[in-house]
């Protein structure tokens, strides 16, 4: 529809998630239009990025180092290892503020449809990371979907051993929500886990 | 919240309309995960598009030459000019296969309170286009908005000469749309603009 580059922009654009045409579209002209924007700095990220960006070789969460800040943080707890499927779940429980241990990327859930299996997932990591029985809880955080669920058994399964303490995140209500606008398996969720109130 | 690079390639993102700091995790993890994304066909494109990229000098639409190829297309009807905002309204137009004639883009619309007043759009370059009496028709497609409005308003002062036709975009029902979720503006604009229809 337009000529050359401007057409190849947002084409490359629209090849992002979550940005349909118009959008992309809406992206180029304001990169050609906005000169506050700087469009030499997103180039050169865009050309460093891959190569600077590694993952932790410990816990496969994003760095810029062989090892990520979290696992060179001697202030964290080296007792606790929480599960998640990807380095954006990290940052998402580092937000909370409400976690101070480490962490284990598993690069993904178990998904035989998409032929995810055991052997794509970091697991073998994660074992040998036990080996020393300095971890004493694991908190599985993967997502509360199928495919999350599915890897939460297996871990369960995969790390019954004497002296390590299996836990799972709460499903339940999300604070804020509403009970008439929550589907039946949360709200059944909810009352499996309610707990006693103290007066 | 990430390390360097790829908490800088997130606030990049974030700053382009319409991502929010959510889509823009997601992009970065996406470009940083997803091997046959091309990087460096993006930070190629980003880094020539200020570059190559002019607006021609007859209609100010993009182009990659002195002149767009619509302005150099001798098939089209050099007798009508469709006045728009902006160029990505020109590639609106242009998909519905409905015009052959030429354009001529604004720049914006008229708006004291964002401070643009006629000096900042190209009204000037319009009336030139006018001059040699080529030119019959001009139809006015600024959005039919406050702004638009105004926009079509002064231009129809403008262009009030003798030998010139002023026509502007039909507002009405969007085709498609239903009659009860119609505001009363767009639903009055219909009655207005109705049509004896034959039997």
């Amino acid at each position: 529809m337009y000529e050359g580059i401007v057409q190849e922009l947002i084409d490359e654009f629209g090849r992002l998630p979550g940005i349909g045409p118009k959008s992309a579209q809406r992206i180029a002209f304001h990169i050609l239009t906005t000169q506050s924007f700087d469009t030499t700095r997103l180039a050169e990220l865009l050309a460093e990025v891959r190569e600077r960006v590694r993952f932790c070789s410990i816990c496969g969460n994003v760095a810029e180092q062989d090892t990520c800040s979290i696992c060179r943080d001697p202030r964290r707890s080296q007792t606790v290892i929480c599960v998640v499927e990807e380095a954006k779940d990290v940052a998402a429980i580092e937000r909370t503020r409400e976690f101070r241990g480490l962490y284990h990327v598993l690069g993904g859930a178990l998904s035989p449809m998409d032929g995810v299996g055991p052997d794509n997932l970091r697991f073998t990591q994660l074992v040998q990371r036990l080996a020393d029985a300095t971890v004493t809880e694991v908190i599985i955080a993967t997502n509360p979907n199928v495919t999350g669920e599915a890897t939460a058994t297996y871990l369960t399964r995969l790390l019954d051993q004497p002296g390590l303490r299996v836990t799972r995140l709460a499903s339940g209500l999300p604070v804020g929500g509403d009970l008439e606008y929550a589907d039946e398996v949360t709200l059944g969720r909810a009352f499996e886990g309610r707990r006693t109130v103290e007066a």
